[in-house]
């Protein structure tokens, strides 16, 4: 059902029967760890390409979500993901391996939530019975395609990100046990003319606060009708940005109920090279898909808006001058 | 509502209410030109890149489509577009233009008929009141990008096919006037292991047949259901393949009814340089969403499939030596 101008509710409610989340070393070492179900030491996974490697953690979220559910791939309708690398082929190719009727989607760092409104859609218009939703990134596949290949050991500014080597994947079901996807809203462009692809989390706030704005005009509520509000990978800088012109816009979000991935997947205090904070398509998907759907499932919070955003620009698009543009798609997920 | 194992009804028949097309000058020549709205003298369009005359086109397509049905781009709830530029900047930027809620998907020229599913789904479940969704390529921009610059001039075997610049647009709503969206099939990914990117028709063939026989075998119908099956960009070789395929599982295609975007789109004889046809996403959003909607309009055809097909790799896949996996999306619209 339409609700506002870019908002829907998912009337039956689609259910998130399982997920499951793959990282890398380094995030094994972050806050978070408990959460992802397998850790891999080697950021290669014994590939012989990053990107190899980034397909594979794809396809064991997709395979874990599956094993946790029991639910066959074969019962499986359709899979819908996303991720950072050039034709998404991390996603089509894990697309390949797993069989399933498959539609690749592309909102960079937002493709996480992105994937979920499309996937609870299908679910909600009873399309599929079952549908498997996900994202991935890969920390040596973003530098090396949108900055410089990490081996060049090249520094950067303390307003930059590090992307989330993981994979996060989910799997809904028009009926089950488990937190429900009760409703989205789709993000807008929103573009303030930052050029620096060292400032990400700058570039994308003023998208996180209209969709968030948007969310609760649309829906009618207050943002103390969740228990938390996350950003996808704002990072620090990013995340205070949004804050701030919240509140400018008269938006009061209690600091407490609102957080940001990007600051929680790791320890800025242990990990200092994260400088701002965590991002990446991976970001959002292994925390969201991991530990906060963990503490759904615990009783911790009944009630959560997950805000997920995207820089829109590439490298070819930086190299004709032109700026970044953003994104940020919200969805609702209940007990 | 599910039928079969990967396809569904739009049990309220989302209706395309308006559709658009814009090209370049080369397309221009070709025997569907009448049915273009706007054809380019400039393949620049008077942008200092390429790129930037492909967005161009797709706002432009976007635009007419809205200007068509005398619907307001602010009534709109969702603009759904792909195209083939690393991280789909075409769509992108389009989208900051239009200032709709956006979803970017990727599906290489598959990508329109990905795009009017999803779109198809949104009407149907009464998610959004109107939906515009299109897809783009640009000559120069994909040659670039996935072959050689073309002020190289580099010769290309007989197999291999040209990318039709040009974008295409249409705008659902739940209500109104045109052909209606009516059922779906999502493929999944097939890969027979060839990796010649100059032989995508022969790599799609495949995923074409697969999405086809799995349409007819989900809606248990046979083909003489529809006035017209169209492939997307298989082009004369991979639609020859197609055709021999289907035959030898036993599912006999009229070869009156059975068409190709990429064939139909140019003239092999006047144009032998498209070599064995058309390719890219805005083969099968002009020749769809213009010349076929155009002849369903006018009583010519009342019920077609379109299947649009996508090659799902990148330069650094080929580069890596893997195979080209490739997909197929089916639409069925009817008067």
């Amino acid at each position: 059902m339409i609700k506002g101008n870019q908002s829907f509710i998912f009337e039956s409610k689609p259910v998130i029967i399982s997920s499951a989340t793959i990282a890398g070393p380094f995030e094994g070492e972050g806050p978070l760890a408990k959460d992802i179900d397998v850790i891999h030491e080697d950021v290669y996974l014994g590939q012989d390409s990053f990107e190899k490697a980034e397909r594979m953690m794809l396809e064991q979220a997709a395979m874990k979500a599956l094993e946790k559910a029991g639910v066959s791939k074969y019962d499986v309708g359709m899979l819908i993901c996303g991720d950072l690398i050039n034709q998404i082929i991390s996603s089509s190719f894990a697309a390949r391996t797993m069989g399933i009727p498959y539609l690749g989607i592309y909102g960079a760092c937002s493709s996480s939530m992105e994937g979920l409104t499309i996937a609870a859609s299908f679910i909600d218009g009873q399309k599929v019975k079952y549908v498997l939703t996900g994202a991935s990134s890969h920390n040596c596949c973003a530098e090396k395609q949108y900055r410089y290949p990490t081996e060049y050991g090249s520094q950067k500014p303390p307003t930059s990100q590090w992307t989330v080597t993981g994979a996060g994947a989910c799997l809904l079901a028009s009926q089950g046990v488990g937190p429900k996807v009760t409703s989205a809203t789709i993000g807008r462009i929103v573009d303030l003319g930052i050029t620096d692809p060292f400032n990400m989390g700058a570039a994308m706030a003023p998208a996180a606060v209209d969709t968030i704005e948007a969310h609760f005009r649309d829906m009618n509520i207050e943002p103390d009708y969740y228990d938390i509000i996350v950003t996808g990978d704002l990072g620090s800088i990013g995340h205070k940005i949004a804050l701030d012109k919240l509140l400018e816009n008269g938006i009061r979000i209690p600091v407490k109920i609102f957080g940001d991935c990007g600051m929680m997947i790791y320890d800025s205090k242990k990990q200092p090279e994260v400088l701002s904070g965590g991002s990446g398509c991976a970001s959002s998907a292994v925390t969201v898909y991991g530990h906060l759907l963990n503490r759904m499932r615990s009783g911790e919070i009944k009630k959560m808006l997950a805000v997920a955003t995207g820089a829109l620009h590439s490298p070819l698009t930086y190299q004709q001058k032109e700026t970044i543009p953003c994104i940020a798609h919200a969805v609702a997920i209940e007990m």
